[in-house]
């Protein structure tokens, strides 16, 4: 195999031990002469995994017992209309911090338009802020926040206080950092990122939040539903719940969320502080605000005729995906859990080198 | 690895050429030197799966220009309500043939209530055959039908001529024989039985059947959305459709779904008439409607108290998956695309011999 440094901002890099465990359950799960697709979910052997995955969930956020949680389909993009179909009585209050964010508004806005309000927004410098010094309406059914936003690479660090129950969009980086769950009224994300393939959604949600619109929900956008069946109430994306199942065994060998967060904290800073001190490049995202997960930057000044360049120079040596996203520009590396320390240097020797060559 | 008999009912047995496929893909795609699981959904190689994948779905089918192919999630209980948010507008109609129906009728009346019609069931006879001779309403935005009853062994073995839009659940028939598309307005089903392993949803419409609604419709119900990206509106299920397309790969092989379907007739007739045959079983679905794909069957008269003796004794010789849903008991034994000729007869022997060995 060549060797690649992944910088996918996802699907991305995931843990090896996880992708070894798909491989040998694809041909042979669990000694029963057959693949794991090709098992009845209803089957001893897959719910096992089922618990097992949900076991580790609780177990390595510290997930308090009023919790569910829940592993559905449809993606980050399905949660922007299950949230408001489940939670939204009268009013929501949201937080724009990105295009994400936005399609999350936009979806409960056209399901129950300006009962629908936006808190604050750092749309007026292309998201590389986080918003501060807002006020969350008090007659709120909850109030929505996107943690990471992966094009601008900016994160919110801390978990909020929020007068209403606090729904957040963790997609790009749960299982990252410690979380105190309790300050929480749900939290969901597509897997793709942190805890797995693209195919599961995972939902964390504190019972007492639903229950309450008084409407009629489809029974298949009904948190309810999944959580009366165990997530069983029509047929699990079997394989990629598999690979997640792998991903958190994996988190837990490396410390758990607390051992994840040390590495992430230690292989942003490297970066980072490479971006600050190379002249050829610059960070885009607000220091205070710069995301663990996705760290975003763009030719210096007087450079930018360098960045394809760049580009090609880092392919050169093996990097992939670190092309930022059209709306940003430049570059961006996804050092997601799974993205080793080695990887992360070979980028910054690589930076070093495009400086020498450049000087 | 041991020898089984495959007889699941879904997820199911899959080619051994697409499990093969999906190994490889899994610790090497495309010599990228990355995981399958891995790589940018955005990324040319991936795109090219993605449109390759269609490309074998138009071809099998011989799908007309006008109609749209869609890889989703959610399975289909999802699209139990995704049919009504998208082309329900003043009046639709459902045959109701057994629990999945019941519940795609289900999700139709819980959101426009006595809007929607049953125009028949076969529940007075707990669904062993498929209701003949009713009158599909000239007005009603479409009629919905599930052309395959997993549960009860029943099956719909022509493509119907019908007033409106026919919208047909084909989760466990699809591939199964050859079909004329344009007779549909819209075809569904999750993959996990003829077309893949669980995770993704194929879609199949024309287009237009949709935008008549004047409703707001959540932006990831929306076909048109679908539609509009490629089905790639978000991050698609990558692995699932990876094992779709080259399942797929395998049915051309095979002769397509003619061939398919030669086959499908040849094993199904071996099963039944040994159960016709066999002094010790009896089929439950009526002869006419007998489903290809799910082969019910229970203990003939007397021989009642031998179910559990012969769930061990098949169960000794290699079989899995053969004990019946429990609201039809006995047992069923799924015999979908890939199973091959040698399980069915290897399923017939064992009956052969727990017969004599009863004499």
């Amino acid at each position: 195999m060549k060797t690649v440094h992944n910088f996918n901002a996802g699907p991305c890099i995931l843990p090896q031990p996880a992708v070894e465990a798909g491989v040998k359950a694809l041909t042979n799960f669990k000694d029963s002469g057959l693949s794991v697709i090709e098992i009845s979910h209803r089957s001893k052997d897959w719910e096992a995994v089922m618990a097992e995955c949900e076991a580790q969930w609780r177990e390595l956020l510290h997930i308090p017992d009023n919790y569910k949680v829940l592993f559905l389909t449809g993606g980050a993009s399905t949660q922007f209309m299950m949230v408001p179909f489940n939670l939204f009585h009268t009013k929501a209050a949201y937080l724009e911090t990105g295009v994400w964010a936005k399609k999350a508004y936009a979806e409960a806005k056209g399901l129950h338009g300006d009962a629908a309000v936006k808190v604050a927004s750092s749309a007026d410098r292309n998201y590389n802020y986080i918003p501060k010094g807002y006020d969350v309406p008090k007659d709120a059914d909850y109030f929505h926040i996107t943690t990471n936003n992966t094009i601008y690479g900016t994160e919110i660090h801390t978990d909020y206080d929020s007068p209403v129950p606090l729904v957040a969009d963790m997609s790009s980086d749960i299982m990252s950092r410690p979380l105190d769950v309790a300050k929480y009224g749900l939290i969901y994300g597509g897997a793709q990122k942190n805890v797995g393939t693209a195919g599961v959604t995972f939902v964390i949600v504190r019972e007492d939040v639903l229950g309450k619109t008084g409407r009629y929900i489809p029974t298949i956008l009904d948190y309810t539903s999944h959580i009366k069946n165990g997530s069983m109430y029509n047929t699990p994306p079997v394989f990629p719940i598999f690979i997640m199942n792998e991903t958190l065994k994996w988190v837990k060998s490396q410390g758990g969320v607390a051992g994840m967060y040390k590495q992430n904290v230690e292989k942003a800073a490297l970066l980072y502080n490479e971006i600050d001190r190379n002249k050829l490049f610059v960070g885009t995202a607000e220091k205070e605000d710069r995301s663990l997960m996705n760290v975003c930057f763009v030719m210096n000044k007087g450079f930018e005729n360098k960045e394809e360049a760049f580009l090609n120079f880092a392919k050169e040596k093996g990097m992939v995906g670190i092309k930022g996203h059209r709306s940003v520009g430049g570059f961006r590396a996804s050092i997601y859990n799974a993205c080793p320390k080695e990887s992360v240097q070979a980028l910054i020797d690589c930076m070093r080198e495009f400086e020498r060559s450049e000087a």
